[in-house]
């Protein structure tokens, strides 16, 4: 069967105008745009109820939907919930609903609607959420312009030693837990990053650096040069994923759900930005690599070119 | 568990102002809104593989988002699509997702973006509208006022036929096999409504006319009057009803998958609106009613109490 990205690029073949970024937009009244985003959470295939309580997904499935408004460089709205319960699951279900309805109020928008029916199968969510945006801020994938420096704000590889320990259920290591079950969308960062002309393009990564910038490289037409010793490990984060005899870079290129931001920008203004950046929000926006010619993304340790073997970040080991 | 209706007001009671009818209304520019709806179908619930070609579900799951926009009072715009995928699907899945491009190009709609991944279960499609009107003509379920004729477009009980007629493979009966498989929305019906200040309250019939016209009258706080005599079977049907040992009225009451339109009109203007309907769309809007005092639907026959025994419809025995 075909791949997400053949999907889409199926789709986009019939509606080139629209689909491909993070969110949709459409005409809202003067120099406003509506952004649209719809995301699916499938029970077995990107949460597991055994370790995520009915709260941590309802914050997670908006979170999940917050972070593609962000990453356009919108404020969320409103949200629509569509829900398929198996009957065993009706207490879960509702107090996800319940929880769903708290996240909401506590994230500013508000639940207008949805659909909800029983499920012969497993759990299933799917949330669509719409924000709005200066129609003139609005950050897309497909603006990457050559030279620009590839900037990532957030960890990069946290959720995915969360996904790790708990399917292992390995002890501790809540921080990384907690990267998985309640990740937090970049929020004040998209919309701040948004009123920036030197940021030229913006997504979230919500599937791994590797994958997702790979995505922005092709809507750009360019690609991507990641110089592998920028992009340091925590010490930390190293030395779990050592004991774990897990390959830290490999993690962090790969590793999905992590909703950090991932933008690209003018070279002239990357070192000002950082430092506002930092001033902001009190933490870096990483530098890991620069816009180039040709497609992909081409990586060098010491300046030394490098293929790397990497895997695609699926939840559970199977990928569509 | 909870039912749809209590995890409906269950949500309502954290936003009151906007949940509750077919879809949700948002600001848009001028004196428009944006119309905004969200169903589910799911596998063996809503639908099953056996008897829906891909190219009929994508149909069917475009009109039903339609039919809510269009009882609305407004014109569809734009569609997303999420669809959760069983491996061994994966060529039904493509099938319908070009088949729903073409749907959508065929309505006038743009399908603006979704969410694609695997379904370790089931097939599940979540479809979301957005559609626009001009604000004040907007219809609700809530505005029906006390007099007012209950009106309905469109055939009742004919999806139901067409399912029991499909599920048990009996032969022919092909109208209402297409009544099930392929609806279509009643689009034109519902604009031309929208702009009639006669028509109070509005909403489509999608479980039923028994259970829909209940949720009408309970968010209008009143209640229904319909004489049995009012709705006489079409000659056809109560035959094959009758073939197949059914009720037909009670097919007609409860039957749901028509998608025809409920509304409330002014009793001084029906007769005149039941005329230029007639004139414009060639079939009749069908008096079935009178909007009354107090709670619930209240049977006659020949003028005479009924009490009626009546089961919600749900797809193959199991509701939520």
């Amino acid at each position: 069967m075909l791949n997400e990205t053949q999907i889409i690029n199926q789709l986009k073949a019939h509606f080139p105008h629209y689909i491909g970024d993070d969110a949709a937009v459409i005409p809202s009244s003067g120099n406003q745009s509506y952004i649209v985003s719809k995301d699916l959470l499938i029970e077995d295939v990107h949460f597991r109820t055994a370790y995520f309580s009915a709260a941590q997904l309802a914050h997670k499935a908006l979170q999940v939907n917050l972070s593609d408004i962000a990453a356009m460089g919108g404020k969320a709205q409103f949200v629509l919930c569509g829900i398929a319960i198996p009957v065993e699951q009706g207490q879960y279900a509702q107090d996800f609903l319940e929880a769903l309805a708290i996240a909401c109020k506590n994230a500013g928008v508000v639940l207008i609607g949805g659909d909800t029916t029983r499920s012969t199968g497993k759990l299933f969510i799917s949330i669509s959420v719409i924000g709005s945006s200066i129609t003139e801020n609005i950050k897309y994938r497909s603006t990457a312009k050559m030279g620009d420096v590839v900037c990532v704000a957030g960890n990069l590889g946290y959720a995915h030693l969360g996904l790790i320990a708990c399917e292992q259920t390995l002890p501790d290591l809540s921080n990384y837990k907690n990267a998985l079950l309640c990740p937090e969308a970049k929020i004040d960062e998209g919309l701040w990053l948004a009123e920036k002309s030197c940021v030229h393009s913006m997504m979230d990564i919500s599937d791994g650096l590797y994958i997702d910038l790979k995505r922005l490289c092709a809507s750009s037409q360019s690609a991507a040069h990641i110089e592998l010793n920028d992009l340091q490990p925590p010490a930390a984060f190293k030395k779990i994923c050592e004991h774990l005899h897990l390959d830290s870079i490999k993690i962090m290129l790969t590793g999905g759900e992590d909703y950090g931001l991932l933008c690209t920008v003018d070279n002239t203004h990357y070192a000002t930005l950082a430092q506002a950046f930092k001033h902001k929000f009190g933490y870096s926006l990483q530098n890991i690599g620069t816009i180039v010619a040709g497609r992909g993304i081409y990586f060098t340790e010491n300046a030394v070119p490098k293929q790397l073997e990497l895997i695609p970040f699926s939840h559970f080991g199977e990928k569509l």
